[in-house]
């Protein structure tokens, strides 16, 4: 409703209100003329009816949803079911084109704007996260992995010649596969165990980078957010590395934005070394659905080259989801969600450092690791070996507990052609077994309080019941989370009443 | 509500009329059921409130959806905003897990079941729609050019040596682009000129093999639907070619599951020749928006390193557009839209011809090409320069008509390293400057009517004006699609009423 | 978005493209223009997505949603559950202030507008449905007893000394209780049995008028919509006799509009006699939720006051329902609805007279209902007494039919006091036992089809059972409908598979 | 999905996944069943995933959800558009039956129940609120003005003598009107002025009785909740007048829920008196749209009488509202609702005394009045006439105050045929203007500062302009609220930031 609209609303209702109505609208716009104007991820969150209204405001721009549209190409954004026309905010078309995934569609003038502003808020809080020095970056409807597999067949044009990739361990899968898929090798860097943690052992890299030529190394693959008892890579030192060997630099920042920590190692980097990208999880970082990734770095040309390197158009989705939670959060809101996750953080520790003192257990030292953490799990919670360790996984899956990690001596597990010895330890020989805990953004007290109190349980019972079956975990052997449970002769129960 | 649930309701609601409300649950119970245990796409479509119901039914079996789940991962499904959460159905962990893309979840067995069952539907609408011998699919969240990116490096793991990728040309840029993306040589085979149709140069590409030697080539990468006039690639002799030289062979059927001929095509490569996958997009197809595709071929072991290449989760938006919609069309409903589809594109013929004849035009024959067509755009139509030719493709874009390209001669364009003459063309030198048009499925009469009654008019305008400038349009160098319009005189007119 | 964001928009977007976007985005707001200008429900239907726009337009009229706003009353429309909010598109204020129902809110100027259309529509939809005489329509937020209750109300404020409400019989309880709950004495005029018909006895109706005197007869309370073989009244002469005796006359139109004969007789009445209001379920008529009723008359005035008589606010729910259903229909859509429904009531007749026949039975000749009919029951279909006859209609429940009445003598019922002889049949002594069934608008072939094998399967069935017991059937004793089945020894059986 | 759907999902994922998302099913479905069986409404609120799986299971259970549902009645609930099937959760068939608003309706299982389970949880509410005397509710879907309408037309079936209603006066205009609808003349009992407050003159309403005699009283009609410096009528003293006369009394009970006075008043004149019925509007006391109330008793049979007194169906929209939003706070959380209002109280009070005392004004002393609250506008606030006074609501509109009311001696009012002197002021002769404010459930901390701040910036202004024309506001002409400005010279500002 423009304001003749308004005006002829008159004719039905007192002037004075559709007057006060049409202000209020006209708020409403300026609201919007404001952040088109500023293009700034707003600093008060917006309400959701005013986030819907934008996304239907934007709907109207793209032409499947043109009055009198009539569409004889190949790909029409036309959609069968409502249901999921409804879900997308009847935006179809997507997003980029053939030549780029930033770029404008012709024929999805709201789509591409839409996807616009959601590459500007990203921008915006990886900065406001810490990382000034990011100079432009694109957010692509992939999630991590998929997201370094992009970055390294960019670099690939730039370094024809080059086979390896230098990867300092880390036990995660997927981080590991991204360099295979990509077509390269990967040369692991053992990590140094310094106290309980284990960390980036620099001379190692150098050594590898002069041995393999530097001319050959795609680049150094480095990674902030970890389980506990990795800690961050020592980055500002691998900056350094790569900048004067002069080979690229990506960095694994999965869900490093949470953490100043990790945003701050990132940033240091890009002021004392090279950084080429780092890539971030929408959904671990934004709380979003699992789907997208943002690949952001100082150097706008590179990330533009790696928005270049997308061939065809992608999926909107993760776009609109994280256009909606950012507007929806605000910096405020953003900055209280970090805030909240400290906290929680030091709450985790302290809580989950009290249950193991009173099952003669310990908190790991692992200082530099600001999200993840790990109890011991010895002599008396362990009952008499590995086993039984990887049990405890097991009972806290069936007690409604996800995302613990165990990990206990004596996997070694075949990745796409390499043999990690302690697949899940980030080492070869850690000294114990331990079980990880990590506080998310979104997590709550009501969550650590839970997970304690069922420790609290299981460990207890796991001890007294060191010999007994109660189902073969595989987690040891598949470390990624504590998922593979085979079987479970324990009902879920997820309740604390008792 | 389970029967327990119902005969309490007896206590509030007369029993014979709960025991009516209990038998019709279990007959949607039993809907489900059958599609469980049958695990096959569905005759006839399901409506919107079963749809609904099932996808509440499959979040609630993943775990950020259970009463009392506790996390302390860092990857727990939390989503910040209600809008983003409902849109997704509150199903937030995505799809695939970091060994495989089409893995089982531990913490998400309603999406993992969802996914599965979106995989099995596609499976089954591939041989359906004509290729029987599709032996196994995934479903992956990138639309075509990706899916091709994410095959070519599949092969690179069989085939480390080879170094070009044999492609007859097709003037789509993310087709070729996805070729220099993966990190490989582009061949390209220039196109035979048959009649009006542009047709595979088979002779071409067997030289080609022998020339640079069948090792060092990592496949043939063919392609079905295209823009007239040319047509799609001769693949049973390619097919067979592949095979006698043992190369790979990858296709890339964009648009073509909607035209039995296209299918057809394909299952008899699969038959006589070799094929090892053949990708096509979910929004061309099945009318969801832009973000999947759907890698298939004859050989499950294929397509199974494929679905492993993928490292870690994905977006599970595009599996649950094509669940819904597939569920929602049933076999009857896509059949039936198979069948409008081939009706719209004899109309679309017919009227298409009718108007170039009223012209001075004519209709170009192509009668390998099942999906599009194309109209010459000579003397009267055109003016005197293919500029002229060009503002035809403005006009119609002021007119909402979206879709038509015009493609005239004289537009050399570098992509990735690669220079074509008369890019979009398909052809260096092609005759006659053309506009094409497609019946892509969804389309309807209505489209038809309005796009030939505005082509009507911007034609005759066109010759009567064809020294006035008009806005100058650069479809010919960006043949893509009609979009990029730099500036249009003309003011939109979406209406017909004139 | 006003023009000023689409400019700013074009530093983010092409210009072309947004200028684009920009125009049908003001073809959009010129549909709202229109509207708002002409005040007449459009005749072509618009889509959801421009309805789903226009109401969040209208939202962002009230107060409850002006950012800003602080609200100190007792009542300012603040909704504690976001799912309700949502579902009443954020329209919290209802409709409707204490003076008048139809009065415009302050606080909420989009509800009011909202309404103002609703109204407007809905006396658009009166008059395109035949009674061209109607001057005036409000839309209640009751259903039609409730709204006939209020006419009576707004009557006795005329006629403060009348009692009497002189009521034609039709056995639908609820119209009867009508003149009870208004605190009238009600005057049941028997009907007269012609061919199988039941018609008015204008002869009672006016011997009654003069027995208690025009003066002490609140108005004479007439009734079109009804089941078969009662037919409408003769609104026509009764509106003369109204006229004669200066006595007020009300009409019972429940679901006439769908019927051109029943509004004919509406029309005519108004033209030569006296009206003075008549009253239409919108459920009924237009396919939306149970709720609301329309009270429209041919004098202004009379029905200004009675919308005056509601003492405060309302429901807007009635006035949403409707204002989306015919704005998504259009006039052409209505008018398709209404010419299906004629088309399904042909069909309905002849293939409920051909199974009739099949089993001995007839179709009754009530040519003058033009929305019911009914079926005999006699010898063989109903067995040997009333009892068995009843069961056709818990037969018929649980296969899932809905809506039919099975009526057979001997049931008199008390309702507010007074003794209905065969209440059900509309007549103390109707010949023969029947089954009703009605052709209402929204029912489709399926349905008749469905309907008719199933009742030859029952009808066959009953005969061969007509001694076994098959659940009592209380329909008889309660004819409204063929609900309160005490139990059914049958299962439900919704399928016509076998 | 039953146990044999989460069987056959094992086939596809692995069985303990499975395994755990059925038990958290299980525990899901054990939620519904303990709401079955206990039929009460929860202490702990439900999230908006379980309710909406709730509401998809109850629409399940109606007939129009049927698969394979022919329907050959007039009313099947079909319903035409998606929009408004969607937003009604597919419950189409409204509540009640012809006999009875609370009756089972034999299509629509569902609907009843979910009528049912609103009705247990409307008198659980009016209990947890303080009337444990009450022992019966109806939930109507009609605002309380209609309600009351309803209450009397009741009455008038056990006292059809009677023709006066005892009405202690209190200035709302639907109030006074309810008693004109229903047929009855209202007799104005005039409020007693104690110290700031006016209170109900009991002497009068005892002489009115003796003069009238008991048997011409319908029944006396006491009101609690009101504006400032109006209080609740004497309940108790009122009810024990009702019993010693054996005249029946209804109590208007509009937004009272929500304050514990309110409602141990009403709780006290049950106990020691008469009382037949209290009305209590939902949407002012459970924060949902305007459209119902609820009628409570401390006698189930008059209760049910008033429910058999609504003849035919009726919208389920009041009652679906009321059933979501109390499951989603459950008892605790409207607790918490209520706690928060009485702080809110304490805060506006103590805030509007303050900026009452700066402008040399006072806060009334009305000290039974535990809702609403008035600022005296003498002298300086309030210029030189009363016509100043009222500029003040149209100020504080303008500025996005609503729900203030200014009363200024002066103007008399007519209301259908009764003269009020003094209307608003509930008082012919109240000594001095004022200004009312409420704190109502859902008041916030922000609404109260925005308020204080306008307040104090509108009062300054005020005295400033007194002589200037800034719009004459009728709201003293008008006082239901701020409302019917007629013209304001200000614009909208609703924005604090200055």
């Amino acid at each position: 409703m423009n304001s003749e609209c308004f005006g002829l609303a008159e004719r039905l209702v007192d002037r004075t209100y559709v007057q006060q109505a049409l202000q209020a609208k006209q708020a409403l716009t300026n609201q919007i003329r404001v952040l088109l104007e500023h293009r700034k991820w707003p600093e008060e969150g917006w309400d959701e009816a005013t986030i819907e209204l934008l996304l239907h405001e934007l709907a109207l721009m793209d032409s499947n949803n043109f009055p009198g549209n009539c569409g004889v190409g190949e790909r029409e954004a036309r959609v069968a079911s409502g249901l999921v026309d409804r879900r997308h905010f009847r935006l179809g078309h997507g997003i980029g084109r053939s030549g780029d995934i930033s770029a404008i569609q012709p024929k999805a003038a709201g789509s591409s704007l839409l996807n616009r502003l959601a590459n500007i808020f990203a921008l915006d809080v990886i900065k406001l996260a810490g990382v000034r020095a990011a100079a432009a970056c694109v957010l692509v409807p992939m999630a991590t992995g998929m997201g370094i597999v992009l970055c390294l067949l960019t670099l690939r044009h730039q370094r024809p010649q080059a086979k390896y990739v230098l990867w300092p361990r880390i036990d995660q899968k997927s981080c590991f596969k991204a360099i295979k898929t990509a077509g390269f090798e990967a040369v692991v860097i053992e990590n140094r165990l310094e106290g309980d943690e284990l960390r980036t052992d620099l001379a190692a890299v150098e050594a590898k980078l002069q041995e393999l030529g530097a001319d050959n190394v795609l680049c150094v693959y480095s990674t902030t957010s970890c389980f506990a008892p990795r800690v961050p890579d020592r980055l500002e030192e691998l900056a350094e590395l790569c900048k004067k060997y002069d080979v690229p630099h990506v960095i694994n920042n999965a869900y490093g934005v949470q953490s100043s920590k990790c945003m701050h190692l990132i940033q240091q980097a890009c002021r004392v070394g090279r950084v080429d990208a780092f890539i971030q999880s929408t959904d671990k970082n934004f709380m979003v659905p699992v789907g997208g990734s943002i690949i952001a770095g100082p150097d706008e040309k590179f990330i533009a080259e790696v928005s270049k390197m997308y061939p065809g158009r992608a999926s909107a989705s993760p776009s609109i989801d994280l256009f909606i939670t950012l507007l929806s959060l605000g910096r405020s809101g953003y900055k209280k969600l970090l805030a909240e996750r400290k906290e929680m953080f030091q709450y985790l520790s302290a809580e989950l450092s009290r249950v193991a003192e009173e099952k003669g257990e310990r908190l790991l030292k692992t200082p530099h690791n600001p999200i993840s953490m790990a109890m011991s799990l010895t002599g008396s919670a362990a009952g008499h070996d590995g086993k039984d360790v990887t049990q405890l996984g097991a009972m806290l899956f069936t007690r409604c507990v996800s995302g613990t990690r165990v990990v206990a001596p004596g996997s070694d597990k075949d990745i796409a052609g390499h043999t990690f010895r302690n697949f899940g330890a980030h080492h070869d020989n850690y000294p114990c077994a331990y079980l990880t805990a990590a506080a998310a953004v979104g997590m709550t007290k009501t969550d650590v309080d839970a997970f304690i109190k069922r420790l609290g349980k299981v460990l207890g019972k796991s001890k007294s019941r060191s010999d007994e079956r109660e189902g073969s975990f595989a987690g040891a052997a598949e470390p990624e989370e504590q998922g593979s449970v085979e079987s479970t002769a324990d009902t879920l129960d997820c309740s604390d009443e008792r």
